[in-house]
């Protein structure tokens, strides 16, 4: 029965689905209408051959531009910069940002062998530094863990010499949290950024 | 970007997997080689267009016959009765049992809709009618559910009048179990069906 062996090892490549989910999801598309494997089928072959980064900010796109670039009502001259395409996603999601985005595409990790050059680094910069572009502020929004933090001091360094303000995303207490089950980082953060009500 | 909006609603369709879980696979693939879209494209292509269940034992196969139903060292007297083809794969991990399957297809279960002539019951009994098959045992391995006994007991009412056994696979407590945590039910059926050592 190769075909289920087949479909069984692919499906257990992808991260967080080991092998007895893997053929338990074959079971179970073996049940259903074969039309929806037929459009699974399809909707990966798609993905594969259709999307691609945007040439600006490489966000994921159909398009030479992806939607937030080609929007006229988003702000060029604000660019938050973040580690990977799923993260606008997120910050779209709380709907209060208007610029534009910068994916890395990773975040510095010299122990994986991800030096600056694997990142988008070196093209966030010269999007800067085109005069015409007018960037103003550059928020780094890469994640509150160690190699983000090592990246985002690495791009702030790189953006030092460009007349605009480069700022970080606040670390805190998140909305809902409770103060008893918080991680003393968090709290001495939170502590360090409190603010005059 | 309906591509990834496509593919991320198809793998939402699977159990088990929301709508967060998909978007995170959709990111996942499209951060790794091409190819590996495709084979997993591929694989569930074959899969729908292959596949197709045993016309004697309804396991499924990409010949007529199961390579259970095909394997000549197996014992054809002896039939295991099972819900569905996946039970197969468990029983056969356990390595024990030399005979051949009956995958009924389901349970019975009036509250869904499941009746007799759903399942593959009737196909059992003219598949022990049959004099030249020489049926010696029938092994009910229905689940040790609800719907599971009822189907059992209905199943051992449509062979009562053959000249062959029927048997139940045993209730009690799993191998490597701990009686502190085992349900009541479980306990009384281990209790019940208890044997001299």
């Amino acid at each position: 029965m190769s075909a289920i062996d087949d479909l069984t090892g692919e499906l257990a490549r992808l991260p967080g689905i080991g092998r007895k989910t893997a053929l338990r999801l074959t079971y179970h598309l073996l049940k259903q209408p074969k039309e929806q494997s037929r459009r699974l089928a399809d909707a990966l072959r798609t993905l594969s051959d259709k999307v691609r980064a945007c040439s600006r900010c490489f966000n994921l796109t159909e398009e030479e531009l992806c939607v937030i670039c080609r929007d006229p009502r988003r702000d060029p001259a604000l660019i938050c910069v973040v580690e990977e395409a799923a993260d606008i996603g997120a910050i779209e999601r709380a709907g209060e940002y208007r610029g534009h985005f910068h994916v890395l595409g990773g975040r510095l990790s010299p122990l994986d062998g991800v030096t600056p050059d694997d990142l988008t680094i070196p093209q966030l910069v010269s999007r800067v530094e085109r005069t015409e572009s007018g960037v103003r502020e550059v928020i780094l929004a890469t994640n509150p863990s160690l190699e983000g933090e090592a990246t985002a001091l690495y791009v702030q360094r790189q953006l030092a010499t460009f007349p605009l303000s480069v700022t970080r995303i606040a670390r805190g207490l998140p909305v809902g949290g409770d103060l008893e089950y918080a991680d003393g980082v968090t709290i001495a953060q939170a502590l360090s950024a409190r603010r005059a009500m």
